[in-house]
C-alpha cells in the first residue's frame, strides 16, 4: 500500500528538475513539526515513526512503477528513470522521538537527512503517516486521561472508520494512546490488541420466541455437570428475582407509584437488566460468569447506577459472590465530553465502548499541520533536543540546541530562550535530562540504531510518560502550555537567518 | 486489506450464535440505507458498491484467519470453525443502484440476501466500505457544482489524509464526483486518474542563484533548434517586460503612489508572476508553451484578475497567441465556501486545487449515518424501487413497492405515499420509469448480473444524474427536498408491522 508512489507528483517533478540540474545528490535536510497541539490542548502523542522507518526500510522503485512514470511524466529523459530505479533509503539517515512520546509545537519530531531528490520523495509519505498517527494517538490519550486509569475504552469506530485502512490505523493508534480493546478483528490479529464485542439489537430480534431455540442442553466448563434445560433454569430464576421485594416493578409487577417516573427507564431496562440477570444467575448455577452489560442508549449515569443496585442487591440476595462487580459497559456516542459530563454526574459505567465520534473529532483537527521544508543542510540548523526534567521529577522545559553544541549537563545552568520573543528567557538547572531525537535509521547499516518498540511497548511509553507530566499541562480545562525553548547560540543564528531572508521594504 | 476480518468482533460471535442454534442457515435480508443528507444537502451521491462486490467476490476464510478466530474465541465449538472455513458468497444475493446514482434517505443502495451467518459477516464490510466512499463522492459532487463546468477539480489531500488508503479512497472518490485530476501517483496509477502538480516553495527556495542552473541549452520541441544560454534568454525578456509601461510598479520599479496598496500583494506577485512570464516568454521563443501558474495564498479573487490582466497585455504587446489564456490554478484550503464565494466576488481562476479541507468535511458529516439490520426474510419487505420522471424529463419521486407487486407503469396513474405521515400523498403520471435496484451479484452463477463499470464510466453517470436534477433540488442555499414515497401496500404493510412491534403501554 505504502509505495514509494504514494506520491504527490510534484515530488517526482522536483527530483527531475534537481537531477536536470545536476543538483540530486547534494545533501538536504528536513524537519518535521508541527505548529499547534490539536484538540485545545497543550500536548501531543507521536505516532507513526514505526510506519515511516518500515517505509524508508523498503523503498525501492520497481520496474512497473518506473514505466507507469513514465508514462505521466513523457517529457523526462531516460536517464532519469534510470536513476529513480538505482535509489534506496541506504545513505539517508532519520533521527527521531520515540513514538508513543509526549510532544510540543516547533519540535522537531523527525528529522531526515539525505541526497535532496531521495528526500523530496519521503516528504509526502512521512507526512501523511504521521499526521493522521499523531492525531488519532492523541485523540486516544485524551480520552484515556478523562475516562481514568481503572476504566476499560473499547474502540468500535470501524463501521465509521474512512476505509478499511482508516479503520485498522484507529484501532492501532487508538490502543497505542491507551484504549485496551479494538472490535476490529483485522485489527487484532494484525497488531495483537485485545479484541472485545458483545451483539446487537438485530441478534435480539432475530429469536422470536424460546422454541427457537432448538438444542437446551449446556455443559459445565469442566465438563462434570450438564444441565439438560436451561431455558427452564432461566425462567426459574427469572419468578425468583420477580419475586424479590426490592425488584418489584422492575421484574414483570408494575408497581402504580413509579409507573410513571419508569416508563421511558423501564422500556430498556425491562428488556434488558432482569433477562440478563436471569440468565446470568442460571449460568452462575452451571459454574460460568457472565461479563456484564452494555448500555447503549438513554441516560447512562443514571442506567449505570440503577443496574449496580440490582446487581449488588442480587449478591446480597441470592449470595452470588462478585455478582454486583459485573462489567458495565457504556457505548451511545461517547467522545472525550461525554466522558467528562458522566464524571460530573457520578456513574457506574466500567468499560467505555467508543466509536462514531472517534474519527469525527479526528478530522475537526486539521490544525496539527505538519510543516516540512527540504532545504540544504546548513549544520547549526540540524538541531538536537533535549528534556529538561525539574527537581519534582517532572519535564520543565524542551530545548532546542545545534547539533555542534555540547549538550546540557545534569545540575548545570542553561539558558533557555523562546524562539521568536526576545524577552522570554529563563535560566534552568535540569535535574535529569533525556535526549530526544535518537537514531532509527542511521544510513549507514554498520552504525546501531534504536530498535524499532513492539505496540505494547509505545503504548507503555505512552501511558508513562502522560503520567509524568505536570497534571495543569494536560489538563482538560484551560492546560498551560509546556515551554519549549532553543540555545543563545541557536537563537542568534535563527535571527541571523530570518532578517537575512525577511524582505526589507523600499522607502523612495 | 478488506478480508473477513475486517469485521467487529461480535459479527463473529453472533454467527457463531445462529450456528449453534442451528439456524445459521435461515435466509435473511438487509437494507443498506442512510436517514440524512450529509452537508446540509439534499442529495447523496452513492459509491462504494465496487468495492462491496469484490469483497464477496473474494470472501474465503482461509486457514490462518481461521486460526486467528479460533485463539479469540476459545469456546467456540471445532465444528463452527469448519463450517467458517466452507463458507463464500455464492448464494448470497445482492441488489443495488448502480454506483455514481443520485441517491435519496431511506431507499436502499443495497440489499443483501443469504444465508443470515453469511450475511451477519458482510455488514460491517459494506457499511464500512459504503459510508466513506459516499461522503467523498458527495463531497466531490457538491464542490463540482459550486464550481461550475468549465472549472478544473484538482485533488491535493494526500498529506492531510487519514493514512495511505484514505489517501487512495479520496482521489479515487473525488474522481468519481466529478474532480478532473489528483496529485496522488499511486490513485492515478490503479484507478487510471488523470494526474496533476505543480512545484513547492521549498524547490524554489533551493535555487539561490542563476549560477547553479548548471546546463543552459535548451532544444525546440522537434529538436531542430538549440537555446545555448536560456537564462540570458530569460533575462532578456524580463528587461522588455519591466520597461513595458503598463507594467511599471509590478516588473521591479516601484510605483510610489501604489506602493501602500500593494505591499503585501507584491509580495506574492514580485517573486511570482514577472518571473513566471519572463521564463513563460523565453520558453514560447524556443516553440513550448507554459501552462500556467498556482495562487496559493493571499487574496486569490484579485491575484488572479490582476494575473488574467497581466499575461492578456503579454499577449497583446507581444502578440503572442493565447498568452492570455494561461492556467490560473488557485489551492490555498479551497472548500466549497470559499468557492461560492470566490464566485460570487468574480474571479480568474480556471483550477482549484483542494486538499486539506477535503477530508476535513467529510468528518464532520458523521450524520450520514447507514442503518443495517439484519432480518428475515419477509417477502413484502423487499422492496423495489423506481425512480418516476415527469414532463420536464426531471425525477419527480422515488417510489418503493413491495417486490412482489406489478411494477408502475409510463403514463398510468399511481399513488405514492409519504412512508410515515398518513396524510401526505399524491397521484404520479410517470413520464418515464428507471428500475433502481439492479442484480450486481445473483448469487446463482447462470443468472445474469450488471457489469461493474469502470471508474470513468461511474464519474460519468454521476454528472449526467446531476445535471438532470431539478436545479432546486441541488442548489446549495435550501435546497427543496426530492420526495420518497411508497406504494399504497407497502405503506399498509409498514404499518401493519409498525403496530404489531411498538410497544402498548397498560393503564391499570
Amino acid at each position: 500500500m505504502v509505495s514509494p508512489l504514494l506520491n504527490d507528483l510534484y515530488q517526482f517533478s522536483m527530483a527531475y528538475a534537481y537531477w536536470k540540474a545536476g543538483k540530486h545528490k547534494e545533501r538536504a535536510v528536513f524537519d518535521l513539526f508541527f505548529r499547534r497541539n490539536p484538540f485545545g490542548g497543550e500536548y501531543t502523542i507521536f505516532g507513526g515513526l514505526d510506519e515511516c522507518i518500515r517505509f524508508i526500510a523498503n523503498f525501492k522503485i520497481d520496474d512497473e512503477q518506473i514505466s507507469f512514470l513514465r508514462s505521466v511524466m513523457p517529457n523526462c529523459e531516460n536517464a532519469f528513470f534510470d536513476y529513480l530505479r538505482t535509489i534506496d533509503c541506504c545513505d539517508v539517515e532519520v533521527y527521531a522521538i520515540p513514538e508513543g512520546s509526549v510532544v510540543f509545537p516547533k519540535i522537531p519530531l523527525l528529522r531526515v537527512e539525505g541526497p535532496v531528490a531521495v528526500v523530496q520523495l519521503l516528504e509526502t509519505p512521512f507526512v501523511n503517516l504521521v499526521n493522521f498517527a499523531s492525531l488519532l494517538t492523541t485523540n486516544a490519550a485524551r480520552h484515556r486521561l478523562v475516562a481514568g486509569k481503572s476504566k476499560l475504552l473499547l474502540e468500535f469506530g470501524l463501521r465509521r472508520a474512512q476505509g478499511p485502512d482508516g479503520g485498522i490505523s484507529a484501532s492501532k493508534y487508538c490502543y497505542m494512546g491507551g484504549f485496551d480493546a479494538t472490535s476490529n478483528v483485522a485489527a487484532g490479529r494484525l497488531f495483537g490488541i485485545p479484541l472485545r464485542g458483545t451483539h446487537s439489537h438485530a441478534f435480539v430480534s432475530s429469536f422470536m420466541s424460546m422454541d427457537e431455540i432448538v438444542d437446551k442442553t449446556l455443559k459445565s466448563p469442566d465438563g462434570s455437570r450438564t444441565c439438560e434445560d436451561f431455558v427452564s433454569l432461566v425462567q426459574n430464576w427469572f419468578s425468583k428475582l420477580q419475586w424479590t421485594d426490592k425488584f418489584r416493578g422492575i421484574f414483570g409487577e408494575t408497581n402504580q407509584s413509579e409507573l410513571a417516573a419508569f416508563i421511558s427507564y423501564a422500556l430498556v431496562m425491562k428488556s434488558g437488566i432482569p433477562n440478563f440477570c436471569a440468565v446470568a444467575l442460571a449460568l452462575n448455577d452451571m459454574g460460568y460468569k457472565a461479563r456484564g452489560i452494555r448500555l447503549d442508549s438513554g441516560d447512562l449515569a443514571y442506567q449505570s447506577i440503577e443496574g449496580r443496585k440490582i446487581f449488588c442487591e442480587i449478591e446480597k440476595k441470592f449470595s452470588v459472590p462478585d455478582f454486583g462487580k459485573m462489567i458495565i459497559t457504556a457505548s451511545n456516542d461517547l467522545n472525550e465530553e461525554t466522558l467528562d459530563a458522566l464524571n460530573k454526574q457520578g456513574h457506574e459505567v466500567d468499560a467505555f465502548g467508543i466509536g462514531t465520534y472517534l474519527l469525527v473529532e479526528i478530522s475537526k483537527q486539521p490544525r496539527m499541520k505538519l510543516s516540512e521544508d527540504v532545504s540544504k543542510v546548513s549544520i547549526p540548523c540540524k538541531k538536537q533536543i533535549y528534556r529538561l526534567y525539574g527537581r519534582e521529577g517532572y519535564p520543565l522545559v524542551d530545548i532546542m540546541t545545534g547539533v555542534n553544541e555540547p549538550p546540557p549537563k545534569v545540575a548545570e545552568r542553561i539558558l533557555c530562550r523562546h524562539p521568536f520573543n526576545e524577552s522570554k528567557r529563563a535560566y534552568v538547572v535540569p535535574q535529569r535530562i533525556e535526549e530526544l531525537l535518537k537514531c532509527y535509521w542511521p544510513g549507514d547499516s554498520h552504525k546501531t540504531r534504536e530498535e524499532l518498540p513492539s505496540l505494547q511497548k509505545i503504548r507503555e511509553r505512552c501511558l508513562l510518560q502522560l503520567s509524568q507530566m505536570r497534571p495543569d499541562h494536560v489538563r482538560r480545562l484551560n492546560p498551560t502550555p509546556y515551554k519549549v525553548s532553543v540555545s543563545a547560540k541557536l537563537y542568534d543564528f535563527i535571527h541571523f537567518l530570518w532578517l537575512s531572508e525577511a524582505p526589507v521594504g523600499e522607502l523612495q
